[in-house]
């Protein structure tokens, strides 16, 4: 199995209570195919420019990630800057210069038209539509999106749902793509777009998976997030979220609901790591026994009582 | 076993996107009773005035609370009224009236005094310290607060808090106790000042439980709140919260990790049920069975591996 990711590969500057960093390597899909790569191969389709440096192209080489979608056109990388202050929850963006970014038009190479997971990560929904127009028939597509393209491309995105089966959004956003305040109440409005599941982001507080299903537990899946004393630059830890969390299900025979409880634990994990290092430092030299042994420490973070066996056939049921 | 409650007792009026209500049943004393004596007998030390509808003592009677210590003074019940937007977690407070509690002085009664449990609600914390002394050894003294105190009054709410077990405090508050933006780190600062436990309420991003302990896992415990669909009025939800909580530990023969960890669960579900409706109206025909079925549907929102007996052991070591 493999896994398809489309994105935006940056160079970042970020400024964060713990000191800060100048173009270090970033981007959406950076992220996502340095964490899913612990899980299985990535194919990655991005764009970079000529000013992007040899060594960032030889570390995602030496994690499993396929190259071959990378664009490298003239001109300069797409750059992001931003700062965040005490609350990592608010960060404030100080400029973005799409450069090549501006004109990426992606192609999925023929070999990498069969990847059975697809990870659409924030772009242009009219660009992830094109991705889906080009792989055959995964097994799995998620894509995440953001308040810009809900607000400007709506039609675009809609159509989008309606053949993924995972969507990631953050809170702000479900509510926005609902038109609806309460959360569950707009994550039910966003599954009736088309997919089968919603992961809500929540940032520090955790995330919500949301399913199609009769009572409430059924439904909904809620974990907080593993607490990290010591955050560093919370930058990619959504996309780093989706890395484990797509990365778990790649390797998964089935796509249960038990199935997708454990990759947004994966995913949790996954994050909480990213966000201890400046860019993607942290996860460099995480192995997956690192994510394994904080998996189980997450367990026992959140357990109040045991399942018994018969109580647990709910959770084998098929989610699709 | 019984619990001692001392706190405020209040004719709230409250508008929130649902509707509104005018001189309802209120106040931090009233919550936490209502929900606590669902597990065992209350006794209420409290103040109201001579304005303070029958219909309200023939309700707190009604539910094996305990009103010798309910105080009934010439003039007028302390009044609050407050308004909620579409984002619950922000209360705008209209009008405090004080009234009779601006001269509130506790005092417990000799039937009282023997109580193994004493929730101090959030009032003054030279009072909460004034009912300290008039206890004999509860088992367990718990206490709320907000920064209101924290600001003003630091120093008497440092002596109270080396003097009781558990601290109940809000995501802000703990940050601005401990003088430090890191929870984590803000919540071992608190431990500091003397309590074994610190709850951490965040509203409907649930709770977490900072205890001593070496690892991270072992003295953290984390949940996501119950997911409700159907807020009505916040109003109270931490309280209830404390009487869920509190009212469990009272019924458990050992304080251990576990039963601090299923108490946390008792009360984010007793919360979830105050915010469906106003004022107390909702746990008016609660039972304990509702409780018990909530308390199950929230394991199977939660869960994601079964634990083993053997891993189990570790829950069960004591917490002081």
């Amino acid at each position: 199995m493999s896994i398809l990711v489309v994105g935006s590969v940056a160079l970042d500057s970020v400024q964060t209570t713990q000191g800060s960093r100048t173009r270090v390597l970033g981007g959406a899909c950076t992220y996502f195919a340095t964490a899913a790569s612990l899980y299985d191969r990535v194919n990655m389709v991005a764009v970079v420019g000529t000013d992007f440096p040899q060594e960032h192209l030889d570390f995602l080489r030496s994690r499993n990630i396929d190259l071959r979608g990378l664009q490298i056109v003239e001109g300069e990388t797409f750059s992001w800057s931003g700062r965040y202050g005490e609350d990592v929850n608010v960060r404030e963006t100080l400029g973005t210069r799409l450069n090549v970014f501006a004109d990426f038009s992606p192609v999925v190479p023929q070999d990498y038209r069969d990847s059975e997971c697809v990870f659409l990560a924030n772009i242009d929904p009219d660009l992830q539509l094109a991705v889906l127009e080009q792989v055959r028939s995964p097994r799995l597509a998620a894509l995440d999106s953001m308040n810009y393209w809900i607000d400007s491309k709506r039609e675009s995105l809609v159509r989008v749902l309606s053949r993924v089966d995972v969507v990631l959004l953050n809170e702000a956003e479900t509510k926005l793509l609902a038109q609806e305040p309460n959360l569950i109440a707009a994550a039910r409005l966003v599954l009736g777009f088309g997919p089968r599941v919603l992961v809500v982001k929540r940032g520090e507080y955790g995330v919500m998976v949301v399913t199609q299903g009769e009572s409430l537990e059924e439904s909904l899946f809620a974990i907080p997030a593993y607490p990290v004393e010591d955050v560093v630059d919370p930058t990619g830890a959504g996309d780093t979220f989706a890395g484990g969390f797509i990365g778990h299900l790649a390797r998964c025979d089935r796509l249960s609901l038990e199935a997708l409880r454990r990759a947004a634990v994966h995913g949790t994990v996954m994050a909480s790591f990213t966000v201890q290092g400046f860019s993607i430092d942290r996860l460099r030299t995480l192995s997956l026994a690192d994510v394994e042994r904080r998996y189980d420490a997450f367990r026992h973070l959140t357990y109040f009582e045991s399942l018994t066996p018969s109580e647990r056939g709910r959770f084998h049921k098929l989610f699709g």
